[in-house]
């Protein structure tokens, strides 16, 4: 079997590069130890290889489809939920007391990435029913908390994130999904119609609740008019018998990529009453769900890393057994050579490091986030807790961001170096190609994350997130000034951030003005600029990192140097283009605002 | 329906900017006026508007599929060749004596463009029965003109270009497949296997002429001993009937997009011997074939430029329709509007011109190197004549590469535009997408281009094509300069050439010490930093041809600002990227070249 992902990298990055064993210190991981961890990603290896992967091509030979009612979906999903629900990787990082297995998420996240690597159809029906439970869990009455959460962690039913409408993409305040109060205290009836639900319908599980956004009747318009309701597509009867709850499935979408992966137009009460239990407050549905979205959104920035590091090591394979061509004539290379492995030539070369390059980079910076949220949640000290918490917010817009971009460029690079074969449905890069286009749709386009960063994340606390992550990287900075050879990177570095902060000034000047429209119509491209300039700062850390491990011992030589070497490629075409990002943010034409509609008129 | 291209910007292409009608002057095209061509662009556009574009999704829902020893396609392909014969859309370029419409090929490449944009699964079809045509009308005897041609101008036979083995993709060098002379002089035994063969079988005709690549037994090794045959799938008897040839297509592959083109694995004379006729002289082939080349590149560029313009056009209709979330507060904007129009938001405005100045980039490109393939072919001038051929050849690696790497980014920001509609297979984008993305690997792969460019192009005649182009350049900016909102840009341009001229004196060091592999490691990245600086030349160019129609009448206002619009956003986001590029280029890392193989072990 091919390799999805390398467990050394991802070690690497969790203990030597993020520290994620300091984790252990805190009171709520005291249940573990580093074996554990470790125990748990092998075994997590072990299964993805079992039951993940050898089905990630028949998921999008026999994609999920809708008939008699219901969405059809690959029939190892009942294998997966059960096992799944045996395991403990649903909730894996919810309270034991709520029926999770309370573990970091940086190590849940750990998990998660080697099930997305195998096969990017499954995680996600997994990883809406942890996100669902541990909604309910947050926000539920013992009396929802009782009726759903076990059987949601065991597998039997999963949920759902219900957000979107057909009116209402980007732009949540314009829902108008009703509900309205019946006898029961807590119970609606829930009326409307939801598109675009991942998981809304499938063969896994007995019962799938949704977790609806809707509008109690006469609530205020806009976002503060918004609630959050459980909605079972059954409901349980006192003898454990299921009966229709009438949030029915009526349509799945046929995509161009993850079609494994459901995709459900649901109706609420058509034809008869559909019963919702209403989570919290009224009227702070958008809150709750907002606790979540920095999970939701790390969640896709991860399925697009590992999807791309699955196709790196597919185009790797690719490379390694390939002859095509002559080597470029080079002094230690014979003249009379025959075919050679493609692995030989520098533009194959260049697309295998451009992979590894962007995608490890992007895994290092979710991780990141992961012991933030880790430490946000855990440490003992409040201020520590509200900074990583500050850090978090700030960067998880470049975590989703960048690997959804960045990420689906590294792919279509390895499919590149497959040439005619990469195109065909043979060989899986075309798949991973298509499978990642949609991450950045998912959970806020790349233009919602551009807008989330600079007209609020940036500014926030009175720019307390920038404060921190400057301290960060210039702390990586100072480290790699004292390694000879990595001085002239810490240089480089540098000055990319010197041209960055010269865009932040040019833009706060609009900030303070309350010039929305100019500061934020090129948010896209500070967003790319802040991601490259972050990913750097990963691979510096990396590379400090190896530099000073291969001064203790030359037992992982190649590994750390192959890390350096991949430093050195970033800095070399990737890092670069902060100057583009810096001359385009820093324009005086704005040419996006100013143009008359009739140009497009042609 | 809906708009696949813009007639008024190909004709301002054509005539303002590229002066095409001066074509007519010359003798060849004395048969021709203006109006012939308009004309034939009008009838080409409504065409394509029943015929092709009404089949363009169809064909990638019905792909084409290989059962009971031939490849099944569409059925509007036999209507496709037979009002093609009929048209005249078969050897347009041709020579009227051959059976052509000795049409220019800027015109040709025009009504190609048109059909292209309609459907880009169909004019392959017919494109390669013209190129195969054509290469028997250039080298073929009488007697192989006479048995071919008429049947293959009238669309009732079509033609294929056979190269490429299972064995030996970008390197011709190795092929295998063999030529045994039999008693009959000219007459050969053809034996071997030929892969990715494009329309190498399908319902649309009654016969296939495969023009293979083969060694006549004994030949010379590598590319000296490579010859052309003409390889009919059926041989014509005296009564007219057809017998096998046994050349048969085994399979078809399975292609991410462009399904309804296929993509055919030929097998030669394995039950029973195949008869191949030698064109030209032995073992010239390869020289035969590249003869073609430079317009199966350019081919391949408009295919990829015609694809995205019409992923244009959808996307901006939905961008039209669609109503989504509030204007970001504006002076002028009223703070209590409802949702709105989602072109409204600068971001999509970015992502629309964005598409507008990478697509119309690419096709001035691309008729600029058509009106110069007709100046090389029909110029009374000799010098003139070499010039343009010169010229041509540096610029095809840009005008087959750019449009087949940037207008898939075009493509992947008209899809965005969509949000999850776009990923979704009711709508054409994901289509638009997924056939796009062959377009870097026919016919050279960007790598090759890359190659091509620097290993060849730049130093061929001395540098002569460099230095034509810089004159070319050199005077669009100093009209350019004599036009006030023009200066800034003409002076932005000469800035990023400096940085280029920078960069090829950097690279020239290593050529004048025949140190290839340095000078070749980055071959990639000049190509796109050269395509980068051709592309802002084609804008500066469109828009002072724009300016000046300005100063002659307000009548076509709008259009010309359009042009002059988009012009802007080419210089404030794209060609910055040449300063990313020029500093991969001056990097002393030669990190792809130096790094060792261990550093993919992981």
């Amino acid at each position: 079997m091919s390799q999805f992902t390398n467990l050394d990298t991802l070690r690497f990055l969790l203990y030597d590069v993020h520290g994620t064993q300091s984790l252990l210190a805190y009171d709520r991981f005291k249940n573990f130890d580093k074996d554990s961890f470790d125990l748990l990603l092998d075994s997590a290896y072990d299964w993805s290889a079992r039951h993940l992967y050898p089905t990630y091509r028949e998921m999008d030979e026999h994609p999920a489809y809708y008939a008699d009612g219901k969405v059809h979906t690959h029939e190892i999903l009942k294998t997966v939920f059960k096992e799944s629900g045996e395991n403990g990787y649903i909730g894996m990082y919810m309270d034991a007391e709520d029926g999770g297995m309370q573990l970091p998420y940086t190590i849940s996240n750990a998990v998660n990435h080697i099930m997305e690597a195998a096969n990017n159809h499954v995680p996600g029906y997994l990883g809406l029913t942890t996100g669902s439970a541990n909604l309910i869990a947050s926000f539920g009455n013992k009396a929802l908390k009782d009726a759903y959460l076990p059987h949601m962690l065991n597998g039997k039913w999963s949920g759902t994130m219900a957000l979107t409408e057909p009116q209402c993409g980007s732009s949540l305040s314009d829902i108008t999904t009703s509900a309205l109060p019946t006898e029961v205290e807590g119970t609606y009836h829930i009326q409307g119609q939801k598109i675009f639900i991942s998981g809304g319908d499938h063969g896994g599980v007995d019962n799938i609740i949704h977790l609806t956004l809707a509008r109690i009747k006469g609530a205020p318009a806009g976002t503060k008019g918004i609630s959050l309701f459980v909605v079972p597509r059954y409901l349980a009867q006192p003898d454990g018998s299921l009966i229709d709850n009438h949030v029915v499935p009526v349509a799945d979408f046929q995509k161009m990529g993850q079609r494994g992966y459901s995709t459900v137009h649901l109706v609420y009460g058509e034809n008869a009453p559909c019963q919702g239990y209403l989570l919290g407050q009224p009227n702070q549905g958008l809150k709750y769900m907002f606790q979540m979205m920095n999970g939701a959104r790390i969640d896709v920035g991860m399925t697009a890393a590992s999807t791309a590091i699955a196709a790196y090591h597919a185009s790797l394979q690719y490379a390694r057994e390939r002859r095509q061509g002559k080597r470029i004539a080079h002094a230690t290379a014979p003249p009379d050579e025959s075919q050679t492995l493609i692995i030989n030539h520098p533009d194959v070369r260049r697309m295998l490091l451009s992979q590894k390059a962007i995608n490890e980079g992007a895994l290092s910076l979710l991780i990141e986030c992961s012991v933030l949220d880790d430490i946000s949640l855990a440490d003992p000290d409040e201020q520590k807790r509200k900074d990583a918490h500050t850090l978090l917010e700030l960067l998880t817009p470049m975590a989703k961001a960048y690997p959804s971009e960045a990420c689906r460029d590294a792919i279509n690079d390895g499919l590149q170096i497959l040439g005619g074969y990469g195109y065909c449905m043979d060989f899986p890069l075309q798949q991973y190609l298509r499978d990642i286009r949609i991450m950045s749709i998912y959970e806020g386009t790349t233009g919602i994350q551009g807008l989330d960063l600079l007209g609020r994340k940036v500014w926030m606390d009175g720019g307390r997130g920038i404060e921190l992550l400057s301290e960060r990287i210039n702390h990586t900075i100072s480290q790699a000034q004292s390694i000879s050879t990595l001085l002239p990177y810490a240089t480089q570095l540098q000055k990319s951030i010197a041209n960055w902060q010269s865009c932040h000034m040019h833009l706060a000047k609009f900030a303070k003005e309350g010039d929305h429209i100019h500061l934020l119509a090129d948010a896209t491209t500070y967003l790319m600029m802040t991601s490259h300039i972050i990913i750097a700062y990963q691979w510096l850390k990396m590379a400090v990192k190896s530099a000073d491990l291969l001064t203790i011992s030359n037992e992982k030589q190649h590994f750390h140097q192959s890390m350096i070497d991949t430093m050195r490629f970033y800095y070399k075409y990737e890092l670069p283009k902060t100057k583009s990002f810096h001359d385009t943010l820093m324009s005086q034409d704005h040419i996006t605002i100013d143009m008359d509609d009739t140009t497009f008129a042609f």
